[in-house]
């Protein structure tokens, strides 16, 4: 069996992030930078003759081409495949269902909504009944309340206008109050930018921050590959720094620089740093002090922090606690002049998981007037984001309070939420480490595992016999015989030679123990047959 | 006085378009291409010292500040200062609200939406109250039905749970259907693409097909400035083709023809055509034989016809009828092998004017499966569009019919709106043309009218000194004696030399005296002010 590369020296020698290219690993150098060099042969303009169109792979934009988004790439394609087989022809499978853990996508596995969120949604949405006696039977007092104050809050109460680009003040105010009660700092309600959920705003600051190749963004490796796919849709240069895996996932500054330096040399000017926390999907929650550090990074080197705190509520562990980067900043006295900083915030996790309803925003701080004027007339080109994902962000940022009718209640399905998750964690860490070859390390927050597996020489060459990287051909093999999705850890990044994969935690409780069994059968029968 | 440019030889000699530089009229020539060469400043990376971060105008991407969006720029950021001054002190100006007609945005102005619709809406929202009795007194038992039915056509009826990345099945097969009775022709619901309203479809379009400068998209002028945005953030080239305002904004197809010989010339690969029905800004209805012509010219060019179709509901005129580019090119008998075609709609517009719930999709058809993969990739990046706007797009595709509870009440609110719309469009027009040295084609569809003023050279001269367009120094003058917002016809594109604004026909009816009469006060006085 191969050996683990555990070695740290070792790794900083050979290391190379596989995700641009599914099917043939790049050369192993640390300091390998993913540029957008415009594919070879894509110049070519001819149309094919016979053809109605003269687009073709090789005339469109090669930027497209070059992006990849594997969380809802070629497994999950196979996935729905599958699923549309199990509905035409029940039986077809060895499996009943897809048992979908490739995407933290909590209300698809059958986790309900708050039950306060929906219903202000919905008196928002028919405003009309609001002063109709029945509606006092079918919804709580506080929610009928909230949805007026609410309505107050936009101009004309029209929740089927275009609101300002930014977002309805008024709920902007009620975000920048959840802020300041989360952070102990003050929040701007102009400094807020509702989006419809976070990857918009991603997309906007990667568009201001990047004008060509030689301008790099520091990401994470393994990183959401949304950054990954944003960067090379506008043509920048991903500068990957590495989290390290014995450390649980952790982040050295020491690694930052060396990266920075590295770049530099190259001609690349690294114009931000996407932070991560809690960590997607590597799940690990960054410690004060490290935070600081990072800040202090940022703050030297004049770069701008892209901290990605969409998994702020969602953290397991008792030990560990999530601090805004705003926090930690202001609380060691930098201000407006100090960083520029922006932090991204969604519906779509949390315990709310409202991933179907689009809504979220960034909060950008320390760039001047002028910039910020940019960044309005961007966001203002597509109009507003969905005003019901701008409701729901205020909800998110101020729920039901101490005395409010939907309290207890609410209090009791956000805990029952929050709790299974940790029990869920848990439970599949357990299982993962359990396999044989298998590590995995805890889910300290965030809604993911990113173990790694150790696979044979055989298995390798089985995988490169059928153009797969062996994450990938892995995940395929365990998709076909259990229905269990899987994302391989190439679509994340990870550091040359070894293999991961990435399950959320979402599947329901009662469907756990099924999943651990067919897991646990699949391996044991995969690792028999390609035994070395 | 200026003399009318009216002569269409002189005005074929003498074109330009000052969209993007407001400020600053280019020179002129009838085959000015917008091209993104980058700003001259832009390439210096000097951190200047003392502030925060590195980022200033001169290091962003040159492709954001090169981006306008006239629609939400300076005039309506001047008017929302007056409305916050009048909030805050009322009294403080002439009027006393601000009359808000630069956007298409019915709701914000009063228009009530379609109860049916948000009944829906509701209900998907928080099923959980579906099966109360309560809901019976609440809601029409066809809305009740019809929210059963989407939500039967969700996986797990999860309405917050990410959908499939092109939109929610059973909605595409809804709106598919839905196509299919509008033309009369199949409609494939895996060709259909659920977006965040119509915009976000645009830009993936752009995204697609542009990859430099060399790269142009053909549109009219006047344009809906969506496209110069798009094509500027892209980095391609706006090659311009000119609606012909002395026949009620003709679309000449020996113009287009014209404009595409002259870019080949440059070395700029046309690679769309932008049609725009009902024309936005321009509200004219294309014929039939003028749609067989274009639709015949993409065929044999080889380009894609971009076709944006929001306003197909808003047609006020008799004599015309909306026919889908898709029914047109069916009715032809060509078919996908034929043309590359892609049709745009949105909840935004129509009756339904439900600009906040950010719904629509586009209908793609004529590209290879290749191309598809590509474009599903993208959509993929951000996951999907929401789900409140997908079930809207479908109620917008499939309202109530003949025999439902809702349909009397249904039609009587849609033709309410669609005939109020009629009459203001003609009292607007009327009004504008009795205005001196103002004259106004009809709006046959859409929501504005795009009257041309006659400006004297002292009117013109006072706009120099303020570095301002003409156009905008009327339309800031109106909006600081008035409140009323106008769009300058710069911010859309207009013939060298002639001088424009877009209004819309949206304020409700019972404003519209009262406006007719501010506007005709102030335009009286400013001719008198500035007569030469």
């Amino acid at each position: 069996m191969r050996k683990f590369v555990t070695d740290r020296a070792k790794r900083l020698l050979s290391i190379s992030c596989q995700y641009q290219h599914l099917h043939r690993p790049l050369s192993s150098s640390q300091s390998r930078l993913f540029s957008s060099d415009p594919l070879s042969s894509s110049s070519s303009m001819a149309s094919p003759s016979g053809s109605s169109t003269s687009l073709t792979l090789q005339t469109i934009n090669p930027k497209v081409l070059k992006c990849e988004y594997a969380v809802r790439g070629e497994i999950v394609t196979l996935a729905q495949k599958l699923q549309e087989e199990l509905q035409a022809k029940p039986g077809s499978h060895s499996f009943d269902e897809i048992l979908y853990c490739n995407i933290g996508n909590p209300q698809s596995l059958g986790q309900q909504p708050i039950t306060f969120f929906r219903e202000v949604l919905a008196l928002c949405d028919h405003p009309s009944i609001l002063d109709k006696s029945e509606t006092q039977g079918l919804f709580s007092a506080d929610s009928i309340e909230r949805a007026w104050q609410i309505l107050d809050q936009i101009p004309g109460r029209a929740t089927g206008a275009y609101s300002h680009s930014q977002g309805i003040k008024g709920l902007r105010d009620t975000i920048a109050a959840g802020i300041e009660v989360r952070d102990g700092f003050p929040a701007d309600p102009n400094d807020l930018f509702l989006t419809d959920g976070a990857s918009p705003a991603v997309h906007m600051m990667m568009q201001l921050l990047i004008r060509s190749e030689k301008d790099g963004i520091l990401c994470p490796i393994p990183q959401y590959p949304l950054y990954s796919a944003s960067i090379a849709l506008h043509g920048g240069s991903l500068v990957p720094y590495y989290l390290d895996e014995a450390t649980g996932w952790g982040l050295e500054v020491s690694d930052l620089k060396k990266q920075l330096e590295d770049a530099k040399s190259k001609g690349i000017a690294v114009r931000a740093l996407v932070v991560i926390n809690p960590g997607n999907p590597t799940g690990q929650v960054l410690a004060e002090d490290n935070q600081r550090e990072i800040v202090e990074f940022c703050k030297q080197e004049g770069i701008v922090l892209l901290a990605d705190e969409v998994y702020q509520e969602n953290v397991y562990v008792p030990e560990k606690k999530f601090h805004s980067f705003k926090k930690i900043s202001r609380s060691m006295g930098y201000g407006e002049e100090d960083l520029s900083l922006v932090s991204f915030q969604s519906v779509s996790k949390g315990y709310y998981g409202e991933c179907g309803k689009r809504g979220g925003y960034m909060e950008v701080t320390g760039f001047g007037a002028d910039i910020r004027e940019q960044i309005y007339k961007v966001a203002s080109v597509n109009l507003c984001s969905n005003i019901s994902g701008q409701i729901l962000s205020s909800l998110v940022m101020s729920p039901p309070k101490v005395g409010d009718e939907s309290f207890e209640s609410y209090l009791e399905e956000r805990d029952g939420i929050l709790s299974s998750l940790a029990r869920r964690a848990k439970t599949l860490e357990d299982a993962f480490n359990s396999l044989e070859g298998v590590t995995c390390n805890k889910a300290e927050g965030a809604m993911y595992l990113f173990p790694r597996i150790q696979l044979s020489e055989k298995a390798i060459k089985a995988a490169e016999a059928v153009k797969a990287t062996p994450d990938a051909f892995y995940c395929r093999r365990l998709l076909n015989a259990t229905g269990i999705v899987f994302v391989p850890g190439s679509g994340f990044g990870q550091v040359s030679g070894t293999w991961h994969f990435r399950c959320t935690i979402l599947p329901q409780e009662d469907k756990i123990p099924a999943i651990v069994t067919r897991l646990t059968d699949f391996h044991k029968s995969f690792m028999d047959e390609y035994r070395d």
